[in-house]
C-alpha cells in the first residue's frame, strides 16, 4: 500500500520538538516499513517565537510561522502536535485543532489536567483524537497501559516516581549528601532542571501527571484545586539521614489509590519508601509506575521520564496512532515482514563472557590440561575453583568451574569438544553466559 | 452510543479461558463504560473436550461445543479467542476464523513462533487482526509497546526473565539451596509448572517469546530451528553457590540484539547477571523484560508472567482492541468521563505512618510537650529522635524528628497545629509520609 505523506503542524520547536523532527528524519523509514507503507510524515509546518533564531535543527524558512492559526489552518497540516506549554496559547492550538478536525498530539501535562475535560469534551465533539503519552513519564508507555492494556482491570492502585528532577535532587542529597540548594543549582547546570523549576520541585509536575492517570484509571474529573501537594523544596539532609538509619529512602511519590467506598486518593509529597521496594532503585532521572490491577496484578513500567529523545519517543508513537485512524488503517497489527534478507546471527558469532563447569577425574594436572587447551584457542582464565566436598575430599570425580573472558561461543565450543576428549574430563562440559547487560 | 453485544467464541475453558470469562463477568460494565458503550462482550460459544465436565466456570449448555468448526462458524460469533495450545487444531481454527473475517485474539506462542508466518499472511490477506499480547509475559503488555509505544524506536537489545515456572525453580534453588528436581517437584505442587514442564525448563517456552518479541522488533521471521536454547534442567547448586560468592545470580534469561551489522542475535539460556542489575531482582513466577530503544533509552516492563489472572487481562485488553475495530471506534482516545459523582478523598482523610520534623529550642520539657499533644490525640510515637551536631553541642536551636503511628492526616495536621502554638515550636512543622507499597 502506497499513501501520500501526511503533513505535521509542530507547536513548539523547543527541545522535544527537535528530538520529534529528529526521530523522524532518523526512523522515518523504518516507520513506514513497520506500518506496512501506510503511514508517512513529515513535518509542513512549525511554529516559533523567532524565526531568525538559530536552532540546532533546521527547518526551511517556509515551514516556519509564528501564528499559530497559520499552522492549525494550514491545509498541508494533517495533525497538530502542541509542545508549546502553557494552558493559554496551547488550549487554543489544541482546540483550534480538534475544531478542524485535525487529531492532536501533545505533551503538555498542565494543559490536560488543568483543562483537559474541556479539551476532552472538543475530542468527542468532532470525533478527533487528542494523544498524550508523552505527558506523562516521558518514554514509558503508561497512559496507554492505563488506558488499553488495563482496560479489563479495576486499578487498585498506582504509585509513581514521574519527576524526573525530584529524583536526581534526592538521589544526589542521598548519595553525595549534599542539600537541597547545591544538588538543584547541579541539576539546572546539568540541564535537568528548567531555569525555574518551581512546577518541578514543588511537586505540581507530578501531580498533574497522577491526575491525567487518576482521571484514565477512575473515569471522573478530579480538580486539581483540591489535590494536595507538597514538594522536596522542605527536604533537609538530616531527613535524607534519618531515612537512611531506618532503611528507608526519600523519594517524591505520587500514590492514587481507590477505596473499598470507590472514593479515590490521590496525593504527591516526599514520602519514606522501604530500601528493599522495587521504587526505591529508581534513581536520578528515571521515572517509574507501579500499577495494581484486579487482573495483571502488581506491574511495573521503568524508563526515562523526560528528555529529548525519550519524550519523542512518545510522541512519534502518538503520531503513528493519529496517522492510522487518519488512515483507517487499524486493521492488521500483526506482524508485519519488512526487511528482506534480514539475518539471525549464527550462535557461533554471538560473544560473552562464560562460566564453564567441568566433570573431571581429579588428579594433579587436570588444571594444567584445560587451561592449556584454553590458552591454546587464545580463551583468557578470569578463575577457577574446584569446590572441595568436605564429606568426601578425596573424591576422584569432582566439579571444576571455570570463569573465561569474552570470546566466540564458536571458539568456545570448538574448544570445549577437544577439552571433552581429555582422559580426565568424564563428560559434556556446562556452559552458562556471564551477561553484562 | 448504543451498540449490539459482540459475541466472543471461546476455544479451550482452561484455566486462561476461564479467567477471561471471569474477568469479562466482573469487568465487563466497566469496559462497557471505558469504551463509551461501544464495547459490550458476551462468550456466545465455547469449545470444549468434554461437556460434560463439571468446571469452575459454568456456561449454558446450548454454548458448549466440541466441534471448533462450529464454534467459528457460528453467525453468533463475531470474535475468536484461541486458547487451546498446540500448533495443529489451534492451527486450523486462527486460520479459519480469519479466513471467515473474524478477528483472533491468541495467547499460543509456540502456535505463532512456529506458524506465525503463515496465519500473519492469512491476517493481512484478509484484513483482519490477530491479536497475541497473552503469549508473551502474561499480563505485561509488552508485545504492545514494542509494537505501538516504541514504533518509533531502533530496538537495540531486549533482555528478559520470559518463563516464570524457570524464574521460580531458580529461585527457590537459590533462596532454600534445593536441588533442581525437589524445586521442580515444589513448582509442578503449587500449580506452576505442567504435569508436563518441558517446554518451561527447557528454555523453548522462553525461545517462543524471544522469537516473537525479535520478529516485531526487527522485521523478519526467525526460524525456530536457528535458535540456540539452553534449559535451567543442567543447574546444580553448586553453580548457584558460585555464582552467588562472585556477585552474581543464575537467571534464565532471554537475550535478542541488534549488531552495529543489522545481524540479529538471539539465545536464551542459564545466564549470570550482576546481583546489582535490576534484572537480578525479578524473582518468583514474576517476568521481566529491558528494552532498549534508540529514542527511549533504557526500559523496563515487569510483572505477573503467567497465571489465570494476568493472562486474562491481556486477553480481554485484545479482545477489546478487536471489538473496537469491528466498531470502527478508533477515533476518540481521551479521557472519556464514566463516573457520575465520582469521590476525591479529602486529603484530611487519607491515613499514613508519618515522619514529622520540628524546629525547636532546645530546652527541657520539649518532648514531654509535643508528646503529650500527640498522645491527647491518640497519634501514636513510634520514635523520637534529636540529632546533636558535635560543632554545636549546646545550640539553642535544634531539629527534633518523630516517626508516628498511622492516622488520618486531618488528625495530623490539627495536631500539629496545636504544637506550633508552642512556646518551643519555633515553625511549621514539616511532615513526610511513611508508604506501605
Amino acid at each position: 500500500m502506497q499513501c501520500s505523506t501526511l503533513g505535521i503542524g509542530l507547536a513548539g520547536v523547543g527541545t522535544v520538538g527537535s528530538g520529534v523532527i529528529l526521530a523522524l528524519r532518523r526512523n522515518g523509514e523504518l516507520i513506514r516499513d513497520r506500518t506496512g507503507g501506510t503511514v508517512e510524515m513529515t513535518v509542513t509546518k512549525a511554529l516559533v517565537r523567532d524565526p531568525a533564531k538559530p536552532r540546532a535543527v533546521s527547518l526551511p524558512d517556509e515551514t516556519l510561522t509564528t501564528d499559530w492559526h497559520e499552522l492549525v489552518e494550514d491545509p498541508a497540516v494533517d495533525i497538530v502536535v502542541e509542545l508549546i506549554g502553557g494552558t493559554t496559547d496551547a488550549f487554543d492550538i489544541v482546540a483550534a485543532a480538534l475544531r478542524a478536525k485535525k487529531p492532536v498530539v501533545t505533551g503538555n501535562k498542565a494543559l490536560l489536567a488543568e483543562r483537559g475535560i474541556e479539551l476532552f469534551a472538543l475530542s468527542r465533539e468532532f470525533d478527533t483524537p487528542v494523544h498524550f503519552e508523552a505527558a506523562v513519564a516521558g518514554g514509558i508507555p503508561i497512559i496507554k497501559t492505563v488506558q488499553e492494556s488495563f482496560i479489563g482491570n479495576r486499578i487498585h492502585s498506582m504509585s509513581g516516581i514521574i519527576n524526573g528532577t525530584s529524583n536526581y535532587i534526592l538521589e544526589r542529597m542521598t548519595t553525595a549528601g549534599l542539600d537541597f540548594e547545591t544538588a538543584l543549582a547541579e541539576a539546572q547546570q546539568l540541564g535537568y532542571a528548567e531555569a525555574d523549576p518551581a512546577l518541578d520541585v514543588n511537586g505540581w509536575d507530578a501531580a498533574h501527571k497522577a491526575i491525567l492517570l487518576a482521571t484514565l484509571a477512575y473515569g471522573f474529573p478530579i480538580d486539581p484545586e483540591k489535590v494536595h501537594v507538597a514538594g522536596i523544596e522542605c527536604v533537609r539532609p538530616i531527613d535524607i539521614d534519618f531515612a537512611k538509619r531506618l532503611g528507608y529512602v526519600v523519594k517524591l511519590l505520587a500514590v492514587v489509590r481507590e477505596h473499598p467506598d470507590g472514593s479515590v486518593e490521590l496525593r504527591v509529597q516526599p514520602s519514606f519508601i522501604a530500601k528493599s521496594h522495587i521504587l526505591a532503585s529508581v534513581n536520578g532521572v528515571f521515572n517509574a509506575v507501579a500499577v495494581h490491577g484486579d487482573a495483571a496484578g502488581e506491574s511495573l513500567f521503568y524508563g526515562r521520564g523526560a528528555g529529548q529523545d525519550p519524550t519523542a519517543s512518545s510522541v512519534v508513537a502518538d503520531l503513528v496512532e493519529a496517522a492510522r485512524s487518519l488512515r483507517q488503517a487499524t486493521g492488521h497489527r500483526g506482524f508485519l515482514p519488512y526487511r528482506e534478507g534480514g539475518r539471525l546471527m549464527p550462535i557461533e558469532e554471538t560473544e560473552t563472557a562464560y562460566y564453564v563447569r567441568f566433570d573431571v577425574t581429579d588428579r594433579p594436572g587436570v588444571i594444567a590440561e584445560i587451561a592449556a587447551a584454553l590458552a591454546g584457542a587464545g580463551i583468557g582464565i578470569s578463575g577457577t575453583h574446584s569446590p572441595v566436598n568436605p564429606e568426601t575430599p578425596d573424591a576422584e570425580f569432582v566439579d571444576m568451574v571455570f570463569l573465561l573472558h569474552t570470546c566466540s561461543f564458536g571458539r568456545l565450543q570448538q574448544t570445549l569438544s577437544e577439552i571433552e576428549q581429555l582422559d580426565c574430563v568424564n563428560s559434556t562440559p556446562v556452559v552458562f553466559r556471564i551477561e553484562k547487560l
